[in-house]
């Protein structure tokens, strides 16, 4: 017996042999008899989220039920594509009335942990033409705001996870090491590379390389890409990668913000976990910059008179855009796609997709406090708010 | 008496005159002393929802009731502009407790109809200067997986309807031959044209012609524009017409990607019908990539290394976006609007607004499986994902 | 005792001292120790919006009790920023089963109002360098359609409020007097200006002057800045800022819609409030071009056939995009920024952010009824819908 089929056996003993979790047994055996599987597809998540539902997954009626029953597709082509993410699928069963984040060590020790402000400052290149990057795939309780602590999933204990700056033909040598019994995976936008390879996911103490060179400057989106996306997601698990342009741009001042939504189920041990059910529901209860509903509302980010100001915005959703806009200024520069092309000029708001990066430039040529904000404001009523200080 | 009026006089033999059922009536009679009538306008559809709403239209406390009440708004310039779908809303009022697309021959053999890939590449050029399509507006369920058959209301029988193929200054001579009870029509977001007459009703067995030639090149979508135009494009009657630039675009594999949402009503012989309180409600059960979740997970479109490969996305919505990414790649070229003109380079994720198509390129130089999702992974997680196999 | 603590101590006397409004009472007292405010920022108005909810605000549960529970955030550097909002928290309070706009005159006499089409025409520029606004933020009852009115939160008693026109380079010299018992503000987006200043809460019966000169052309958002933000904006008190760039666009009928969403609680007095709970909960009841349903559809926009027409859209919001599309034409152009520039070609739809503003231009050269509409279905069928006739 194979090591993944001892873990699969005694995930089975933990579960009564139901019928539709029997059939998802037989089909995630199947899997196994693949030698390579694909991290990122969807089917097989369907099953587990129908099993852990208290009406089962015959129903139609509710849009939480419905969602990726599909996972018995009868495809005409064989063997089905499929994830590898059997044991998160069974770490969601196994908690079944609540499919959360709540899962071992994210909420050990919750009501001690500090809370710490997320730091925007782009970190500088690290001046070789290789860079080294090893993350590794925890759970921890982190501390958004004096009274809110999340059942993370994280990389590096923190949401986001750290900042990432590299540049235009560079190397990336990433290493991730899961420290944790689900399965995670790091899929980075700023690759072009096989993900069935190297975004596969990584089991418990077991660690994955990969390395890229990023051909397009930009914003761009980090993230665990072990299905189901949108709970690891949704969970912690994203951040950011800056990709700078060979050619130095104008010098400026330059943040990074990444846009992301909670969703919370009950408290577990003072913890909050992130729920899937309302992911699945897309009403968000916190939406913030780097993790913390109002962070930069009462410790702003501060800038002089005459600075260039440059925000590497990335919405991580994992749901909805990140409208952005700074009160009482104007973007001269906006980049669609890759600085230092592909601008538009003179803009109030302008949508970074859920998903996406794009970068916001401004001069502060006048001095105040200007708040900047996700303007749909259902989203940033709750806690997409920060205050630029433009000071003399 | 008129052929329309001996319909509405059988309408009303079927319905109880309560109130709100005969001021629609009268309102409806009134509609049809105009000789032309706008087929995409919404007052109208308003007083039928409230009248087959168990609670009457009187309250504003949900949304659903609250849209369309505004039919009787007192404009102060004389005749309302209005719909000529007192026929679909008569429908609508007769499945009154449902207000689904379970209508008519929408749901006869479910059970035994087969699933079937929708192919998705780009048809050629049908070399002529002028084209002439002939659909039929019909009734069908249509499988979208193994478990999952729609009570689709379609274009040719099919969610989405046939892929048009045609080039800017060419000629499409279209007609619409409507077999079905419920008055449907055609709108095309490729032609410029009156759409009072163009785009207007046609009642069963009655076909009808107009001729456009595209001004400009991109993804446009198709779909009905009968009131409520939710309800008929949330059905089914959506699909893709790509129209091609003159001078010919650099070589590539082409593909046509329609992202739709399903909202589903109680099982009806075996078919999920469409729901227009669910529609209205804007949570989706499905999101997919031309008809069938997760489709090209499980038979994948494949092309070969080197290859440039061209998506012409559109998304019908009826009412999110589509965040299109590729996991694993980046797009080299976006076109925000009329292609070969109007593109951004260097791109993870660039949203299609409802309604809205946009054409996206990359090359594919790295063998792979690259996942194409919506990156609104609410969305995606719902079946908006795909596989792209590059291959030596 | 200073006039504010004043206020503050009858606010008291109106609440029981239960526990979480005496901590908001205590932290409300310490901003009001800083000698400037910051009109914008959010916090402050959770716990109101906490204490007003019947289960009060410890749970995480619902979205609704979940936001702005960060109020509390413990940060470490000191005095947190906040709002001045102190006294439309209090009245929220008092309205506490119902947190709507159905405050003081925004109700009265709404049986007798009368509805007016809002004239979507661009005004002409004032003539000279300099151009004084006087604007009165009042609460009234519109009437939106025969059967609806909105107690409306407004600027000069419309929603919108009047249509601004001015040119870049040219000075707009501002002055709110509010006229209620609740603050407001302006925030201008076409001003970069400091907002903690300028956009500044004003008190009833008194007056507030700022001055600005627009460097970027475009359709600009104004709004109410006061907290909560997503209360006022979607309680009507927002309208455009057309800014023309200093050398003259093409000729062409210039027209301004704005986009917004009506969140309605129950009627009181015959007028339908806006509910901050619905807000939060983004599903709306009605989505409007310039604050009436479908009232271009009664009562179209009429052009000649061959004019170029120009649409400056404004997204004011609160939370949805507007995805412009016009039925049967296709836009030439659409400046995604500062026009004459930033221009893509070609286009069926095009979505403007939630707090955004984009320029759409066609040249009407085929007559016939062309519908404009947002093209997410599920938001246009609400109401957002208009016609543009094109007559010889």
């Amino acid at each position: 017996m194979s090591e993944i089929d001892a873990q699969l056996s005694s995930e089975v003993a933990e579960q009564p042999a139901a019928g539709p979790v029997q059939n998802e047994l037989e089909s995630r055996r199947a899997f196994l008899t693949r030698t390579s599987l694909l991290s990122l597809a969807i089917p097989g998540v369907g099953a587990a989220l129908a099993a852990c539902s208290p009406t089962g997954g015959a129903s139609h009626d509710s849009a939480e039920q419905r969602v990726g029953s599909t996972t018995d597709t009868g495809a005409q082509g064989g063997q089905p594509h499929n994830s590898d993410s059997r044991l998160d699928s069974a770490v969601l069963k196994r908690e079944h009335r609540a499919a959360t984040s709540a899962t071992g060590s994210a909420t050990q020790g919750a009501a001690a942990v500090a809370y710490h402000r997320f730091a925007p400052e782009l970190p500088p290149l690290s001046g070789g033409a290789t860079q080294q990057i090893h993350f590794h795939a925890r759970e921890a309780p982190v501390r958004i705001d004096a009274s809110t602590v999340v059942a993370a999933w994280t990389f590096e204990g923190d949401v986001p996870g750290p900042i990432v700056h590299t540049r235009v033909g560079d190397t990336v040598e990433f290493t991730l090491t899961n420290d944790v019994d689900i399965p995670h995976s790091m899929d980075f936008h700023a690759a072009q590379i096989d993900p069935k390879e190297a975004f596969k996911s990584v089991l418990k103490n077991e660690s994955h390389t990969f390395t890229f060179k990023p051909r397009h400057a930009g914003a761009f989106l980090y993230h665990c890409g072990t299905a189901p996306v949108l709970m690891h997601l949704g969970s912690g698990m994203f951040g950011a990668i800056i990709v700078s342009p060979r050619e130095p741009m104008p010098p400026a001042k330059d943040f990074v913000l990444v846009q992301n939504e909670f969703y919370f189920g009950d408290a577990v041990n003072g913890a909050h976990p992130s729920s899937f059910q309302k992911m699945l529901g897309m009403l968000p209860d916190l939406v913030c910059f780097n993790g913390r509903p109002n962070q930069y509302v009462n410790e702003p980010i501060r800038v002089k008179v005459g600075d260039r100001v440059r925000f590497w915005v990335v919405s991580a959703g994992p749901s909805h855009p990140c409208n952005f806009h700074i009160v009482g200024e104007q973007f001269d520069t906006v980049y669609l796609g890759a600085p230092p092309g592909n601008a538009i000029r003179g803009v109030q708001t302008f949508s970074v997709a859920p998903g996406g990066g794009m970068v916001y430039e401004l001069v502060c040529d006048v001095p105040g406090e200007f708040p900047f904000v996700n303007h749909g404001f259902g989203h940033g009523q709750r806690g997409a708010i920060g205050l630029l200080v433009v000071e003399h």
